[in-house]
């Protein structure tokens, strides 16, 4: 009988990587998981199928054209196009198991039908935090969350960022005052290019809108306005008592910069910009951004805010909220692509063992032994020459080597091989435990991004 | 606007859990990420969706029946329904790019269309390590799978249990001698209900089968045959040299029986039970089973074996490999169910936080330097009534309270309340450290499982 070959192949769009990339990718999720478990998030899993019904509630048709939807036996399914929605939904269901405020991140696959190209994905993870409060929510979460978005860049070793942060109480209220608060969207979008096209050809524009001469000037004055904090809120300050909201998202601008130093994200790391939104029909109040410095052109690695109503299509509950999310897949995607990842933590294996007897009791001994101190153990145990064996090491890029052959179990030695300076010693046990551990420590301390 | 709401629900067969069983979860795959990390497997992860034509290259019918299969656009997509299938076109795709023998753990959630029933589930994690030899593969390997089994079961806390292991080439060669070969299947089921139904019965079952008397007893005095391994070699041996095949597996058995001591694996933990024989159009070596002896009819946990040809769907490059899978979920539902996970680790907090003064400052400040310490610190940030605060504590089965207010933060001292037994004292920043940290040590040496 002849046997059919299909050519094997990944999708489009759908990331697969080598094991030295997978290994990089899987240090930086565990610096994401480390961070975020500190700041003592529970872990959640939702299913990747929910029913349509229940991940369409919200959603108009430019979403559907993007999911996963089909008909399995009687029941509509669509494969999850976020992390929020399944959050929302969850919260909603198992209210009265939760409390509150209800802390969790979420790393985990989503989908969207992008059209393929260089560094879009249909599959992706997604790394979100979420805060949700019951009724009510303190301020102060929103100074949590830039912070911790601090605490990850710079323990994966990126030092060149800048988060953006605002408050879209401020600019509602100021379009309110205004009177152009209907036109938000495209007001923002114009003030976005006052860096490329110039004030005065973003005051035509605005004019085009309908927005009147007094008003225009005044956009322009407040939301392109770059300084420090202090002299954002003395401009800000300017417009204070006219408009509640406004009032309202000053203060609590306010109290989230002062606090956010008190939570280690230093003042060189972040800026007030008044020109950033994020989703218009989500976002109301603070919202932050994320950008590296050197590649402003990617957008932001890294953003979120706060939202009134987390999940208002499932529950009259009113349940606010403050998150951020991490597009990790695209991130690693950047990084790789770049060559900012650190080449020398991408192997799985700490030391390999090479026997050189028959007999391979002493080797599998050893090999246990190794493991019980934690060291990651690769016992090779295929028979065949002396060169493959090393080229198998040296493509496995391990950083160290053990040779056991009967001098040294004779001796009751290890001779050793650091694998990056070709060094070969002969030791005892606890000296080759030790250099290994000390080898890991030095590795583990070191960051995976190097830009 | 009048808003509508859709009920909230997760559709069934989709395990969706709350934050502490969430926490215990993850405490499981951890202890089977470490280990696997520790024999020096690297971590994978593929695609949940695959071309249909990739993933049923070589499913029958049945298998399509159970299957999550769609179409989106031109493309024809199935999600995974296991993990091996994936990691065959894995292996077939980036052979170049591999160093073989390649060893991979992956962690992932699978599919199947099952009849949604308690303890079934349609969307589930399943564990898997490989090990991929290019055309050959040391027999040694087949010990060290057994022995990462023992490890893992060990660190979680299960003790009573034990391995199962035989060899397909022993059947084969056996069932061949006995010119039944065309009807393992069949015998294997009949003589599988030996203890149920008694020897006599099963003689005649086999009879009904067409298998002649002497070639009966033969088999059931072989496969129903146990005892300690020296008596069932010393059984096998009686067989020996008549079938290359069967003379083969003895052979190979006898190497795997001898190595797998060394890897650490009691005697007391595995046998052999020449009954075994798991899926018979894949397995061709070794083959493993593994059953909770308080609870047998729950079926095997964890199981594996070796085989000839991984990939042979998808490249005539031959590749044999040995590995095994543990189904995640359902050991995780099983042993929850029946309430045998330690209830004391199903907190993502370490320590909380309650600042009882207005400023907050020290609070956070305190916070950061906590989980600078590697401690897992949530700040309390809502105001309220300080009973409010305290049953939020306990809701969220946190070990420690800290509470700083006016009086601590002059002193300089720190209010810990052990929320176990109830005491509180004030102590130095540094004390406060140890103990929290001695906490850590203490809970993340006690395994999770307690049965």
């Amino acid at each position: 009988m002849e046997k059919t070959i299909v050519e094997p192949r990944t999708l489009p769009g759908f990331m697969e990587l080598l094991p030295g990339e997978q290994q990089k990718f899987e240090q930086i999720k565990s610096v994401l998981e480390n961070v975020y478990r500190l700041y003592g998030f529970t872990p959640l899993d939702t299913p990747v199928l929910e029913s349509s019904e229940i991940l369409l509630a919200k959603a108009g048709g430019e979403t559907e054209k993007q999911i996963y939807r089909f008909n399995k036996g009687d029941s509509d399914l669509t494969m999850r196009f976020d992390l929020t929605v399944p959050l929302a939904k969850y919260v909603a269901l198992h209210a009265p198991d939760l409390a509150f405020p209800f802390r969790r991140y979420q790393i985990g696959k989503v989908y969207r039908g992008e059209r393929a190209q260089r560094g879009r994905f249909r599959e992706f993870y997604q790394a979100d935090i979420d805060i949700i409060g019951d009724g009510k929510l303190s301020i102060f979460h929103d100074a949590e969350i830039p912070s911790i978005i601090y605490h990850i860049l710079t323990k994966l070793g990126i030092e060149d960022f800048v988060i953006r942060m605002n408050n879209r109480k401020i600019l509602s209220g100021f379009f309110d005052m205004m009177e152009v608060r209907d036109r938000t969207a495209d007001i923002l979008r114009i003030v976005d290019k006052i860096d490329k096209i110039g004030i005065e050809k973003v005051q035509e524009e605005l004019k085009d809108l309908g927005v009147g001469p007094k008003a225009c000037e005044s956009i322009v004055e407040l939301i392109a306005f770059k300084g420090t904090k202090e002299q954002i809120f003395a401009k800000l300050d300017t417009f204070a008592g006219k408009n509640d909201l406004f009032d309202e998202g000053l203060a609590d601008m306010k109290a989230v910069v002062g606090a956010v130093r008190a939570f280690g994200l230093p003042d060189t790391h972040y800026t007030i910009d008044l020109s950033i939104a994020r989703g218009l029909d989500y976002y109301t109040g603070t919202v932050y951004e994320t950008t590296l410095l050197k590649h402003p052109e990617i957008g932001s690695i890294c953003s979120g805010g706060r939202y009134d109503n987390l999940a208002e299509y499932y529950t009259n509950r009113k349940l606010p909220g403050v998150g951020m999310s991490i597009g990790l897949t695209r991130l690693f995607f950047i990084l790789n692509d770049k060559e900012y990842l650190s080449g020398s933590n991408g192997s799985a294996v700490d030391v390999m063992i090479m026997p050189m007897t028959d007999d391979l009791g002493d080797a599998i001994a050893l090999s246990e032994k190794l493991r019980a101190e934690g060291i990651r153990t690769q016992l090779y145990l295929e028979s065949g020459k002396f060169k493959s064996k090393m080229h198998y090491a040296d493509r496995m890029a391990v950083p160290y080597v053990i040779f056991l052959g009967e001098d040294e179990i004779k001796e009751g030695l290890i001779s050793l091989k650091d694998m990056t300076s070709g060094d070969q010693s002969k030791m005892d046990y606890t000296d080759c435990v030790a250099r290994l551990k000390e080898r890991i420590a030095q590795s583990s301390d070191k960051p995976i991004v190097q830009m």
